[in-house]
């Protein structure tokens, strides 16, 4: 429908996730008649991207290097492990500012529909993380779905032979900021289990 | 939040329109764990587009060089031209196979709480390609809202004294597949308004 290396650019955008044809299509156009260096930046941070970005080989997060920033960072407490599906969970988590230990990311969750096993995920280097005996705690924030549920327990089953380490899982219940009467009965009765003291 | 690079990339994905910052985060991770290939594509898209294409001297469609495909096609009609907003509308019209006339492309529409006057389009360009006496029919296909009116209204009038060019409006009406009962009052005006006679 396009000039050649037009209908490439929209080719090319209407494969990445979230941007349809259409979306593609507009992206491309504004380019066209962007400034110049806009389009630069974008490129460049593409180039630099696959050539600088790799995955941190302790955590699994991703990384400029052969360790992750977090990884890297000493006052990060090498004892509490907080176990994540994604980096962008790794981030989620940091936004928070509450957790002050390291990181390892299992790269997805186990899901025999998908075909997605233990052997899929970065848990052999997990375990291979509690060796020295120095983790004191793994912290399973999987999501809270199916999937994450299952992997958690795996994990959780997995872990029982390493006396000495603790493994706890994130709490489930309702969102801050939420409204009751709209939280689905499987959230609210997390949210009942989950219930705690605040006196007597 | 992220890596330098990983950062960058996600700032310049978020500048795109339609990309919020949930959706560069998403894309970005795609582009991480993507065929290094896919991200090559994509970075040579974007330097192609930015080096190669430019606007067609004669209509200002986007073009590979001083002229766009369809102002170098012989068999295009010159004596017809079809006015539109942006080069978007250049390919939705040609997707309807119905147009084999030349188009020009004005770059926006009238907009005056915008800023936008006839001085900011090529409205100039539209005059001068007028000049050779050769064009019979102008169609002002600007987009049918109050901008896309008033640009075709005030094109109408600036088009009176070339006399042998007919000045056209695209039909508005009833979208085709649409639903009467849902219309909007006044597209269904324009629909009576523009009423065709079947027989008598």
């Amino acid at each position: 429908m396009y000039e050649g290396v037009v209908q490439d650019l929209i080719d090319e955008l209407g494969r990445l996730p979230g941007v349809g044809p259409k979306g593609a299509q507009r992206i491309a156009f504004h380019l066209l008649s962007a400034d110049p260096d806009e389009v630069t930046r974008l490129a460049d941070a593409l180039v630099q991207v696959r050539e600088k970005v790799s995955f941190c080989q302790e955590c699994g997060n991703v990384a400029e290097g052969e360790r992750c920033r977090i990884c890297l960072d000493p006052r990060r407490d090498p004892g509490l492990i907080c176990v994540v599906e994604q980096s962008q969970d790794v981030a989620a988590i940091e936004r928070t500012r509450e957790f002050r230990g390291r990181y390892h990311v299992l790269g997805g969750a186990i899901n025999p529909i998908g075909g997605v096993g233990p052997d899929d995920l970065r848990v052999r280097e997990l375990v291979a993380r509690l060796a020295d005996g120095q983790v004191q705690e793994v912290i399973l924030a999987t999501d809270p779905n199916l999937e994450g549920e299952a992997t958690a327990t795996y994990l959780a089953r997995l872990l029982v032979p390493y006396e000495g380490v603790r493994v706890s899982r994130l709490a489930s219940g309702l969102p801050v900021g939420g409204d009751l009467e709209y939280a689905d009965e499987v959230t609210l009765g997390r949210a009942f289990e989950g219930r705690r003291l605040l006196s007597g």
